[in-house]
């Protein structure tokens, strides 16, 4: 089988992201305040008092919606769906509050439909946040016989002194890497591609994504210090360290063991591609320093997540490199 | 033809409303403040300090999209999106003040995404908010060719002191109509069923919602006790002013004029299901008091809206009425 990248499987994640510049140029306007500065735009932070703002994101489980459908299995991807919100979310540092879901589909479908909110309940169980409501809507026409679609939005609080802004990065500060469940919910277009023939490998997909909610919150109240920048794995995979500091880069010592399901998609895909697509073990990268690196991997330990000293910042911007390996993962 | 009605094109809004009632039961959440009881439950109201709180909202533009797909005109979709969000939020009193989209296709082509995101930008700025983001979303295999999916997440700020709680609304206080500009943004999947071969009312289908933004902050801002209660008229029709309070109902002494496009649908399904499912030229409806009558028609008529006394609040709950009609619209 020829080597399989992102791009052949349908997703140009390159056009899209200038897509998405382009929006973004278009977002500012008068009369209204300034949207604080935060670490990644993993959120949109905007201002309610001198001292407070409200962050908000949204964002999809992309194909794995597919998957779902496949096994008709939908009592995890409301987890999922949570989990890509309130995981951008702490990465402004934000305490996840409320959550809303888009949910469309053909034919409303009661038992589709409440087992997905059942996981988007669990999920925000799971991140601590409020269901307030949300949009059911049926559209005949739109989606196929069986198929939705699901969009979520999540918005955070933030005082000024826990807000993550990057701007403490240095080289010499650690890496802390808190492991992955698994593919997470990107990415997915490509693995359906590659193991498209291994049915049994297809539950694997399905596996939630993590929800670091409790333990981040547990770090910020102690000592919001701690965390000077934390990047989200998301679409991109590593490439996402490269959104919290335009001035560094990032050296990888060890890594988190690669779950099994990207380690089968890792026999096709080529291994630079992989850690350009996939979270490859690593659902969240944390920069702290010397001295809160213990607070840090405590606070994800206690809370049952593996968290481990991955590596360090460096002064190379936009280059990742890891040891014993060729593969140099670039900002492109 | 036979008569139509929404349930048999496909759309089961007596199913959706109890799905989502049973979403909205398992809202509640320890470890969080108390939602505000806002009129019509437009959007959810969280308290951010004693005196202040942000609205959430969340909402898509249904099948209205499969218009744009067959026009392939998509430079005013987005416009609808943004209403549908704003409009709702000024419901329960909040500014506008926040959007960001979803946005779901297949493939990414330029030119459709540039139209779309260009129709949002417009909405925005006929509602004063700030474009603060959004996830686009490439799905290969989801979405057939061409087809896409939008959904729209919107949070205002609002005071205390103008939080609409529908809770002032008394027998003997005045409605008054804000005009549509047609069939906005609900109702699309009977109108599409009904009017499929008379492609030369498609392009009605597609004018954009109106948002009414500009004239209610203004009211908002002169005098908040202006009004009483305001319902977005959305899926459901006239039913959306049973959403204000649960002890009144309507009589109608007049109505704004039909939109040539609802009569024309109107020709083929029922009268009372047409006001059930559509807007019937009012877009918005206002319950105020004679002493502010004349303040929030001109708001509206200063702003180039069409404004007009319609009918008056009645001590029949649940009940609607209208002069010179046979027809009963009632809860159910």
């Amino acid at each position: 089988m020829a080597a399989e990248t992102y791009a052949k499987a349908g997703v140009d994640v390159k056009r899209a992201e200038e897509f998405v510049k382009r929006l973004k140029n278009q977002s500012l306007r008068q009369g209204h305040e300034t949207l604080w500065e935060a670490a990644g735009g993993y959120a949109a932070v905007y201002p309610v008092s001198a001292s407070r703002a409200v962050a908000v994101t949204t964002d999809g489980v992309g194909t794995k919606l597919l998957v779902a459908n496949e096994l008709s299995k939908f009592d995890t991807i409301g987890i999922d769906l949570v989990a890509m919100c309130a995981n951008d979310l702490i990465c402004v540092g934000a305490q996840p509050t409320i959550f809303l879901d888009y949910f469309a589909i053909g034919k409303l479908e009661d038992n589709v439909a409440d087992e997905v909110i059942a996981g988007i309940v669990k999920g925000c169980d799971q991140a601590g946040m409020l269901l307030a409501g949300g949009e059911t809507a049926e559209m005949p026409g739109l989606y196929a016989p069986g198929h939705f679609d699901l969009a979520g939005f999540a918005l955070g609080l933030v005082s000024k002194s826990k807000l993550i802004t990057g701007c403490e990065i240095r080289p010499g500060q650690k890496l802390i890497g808190v492991a992955s469940s698994g593919i997470h919910s990107n990415g997915l277009s490509l693995a359906r591609k590659v193991i498209a023939d291994d049915k049994a490998s297809w539950h694997d997909l399905l596996t939630p994504t993590l929800i670091y909610v409790e333990p981040v919150n547990e770090i910020l109240g102690r000592r919001p210090e701690a965390i000077k920048g934390m990047a989200h794995i998301t679409g991109g995979g590593w490439r996402n360290l490269f959104r919290l500091n335009d001035h560094v880069g990032f050296h990888f010592e060890n890594r988190l063991p690669v779950p099994d399901i990207l380690q089968k998609i890792g026999q096709t895909v080529p291994e630079e591609e992989m850690y350009k697509t996939f979270n490859m073990g690593m659902g969240l990268g944390i920069i702290t320093d010397d001295s809160h690196q213990q607070l840090v991997l405590d606070c994800f330990n206690e809370a049952g997540f593996t968290a481990q000293v991955v590596g360090s910042v460096t002064d190379k911007p936009g280059v990742i490199t890891i040891a014993g390996s060729q593969i140099v993962i670039k900002e492109e």
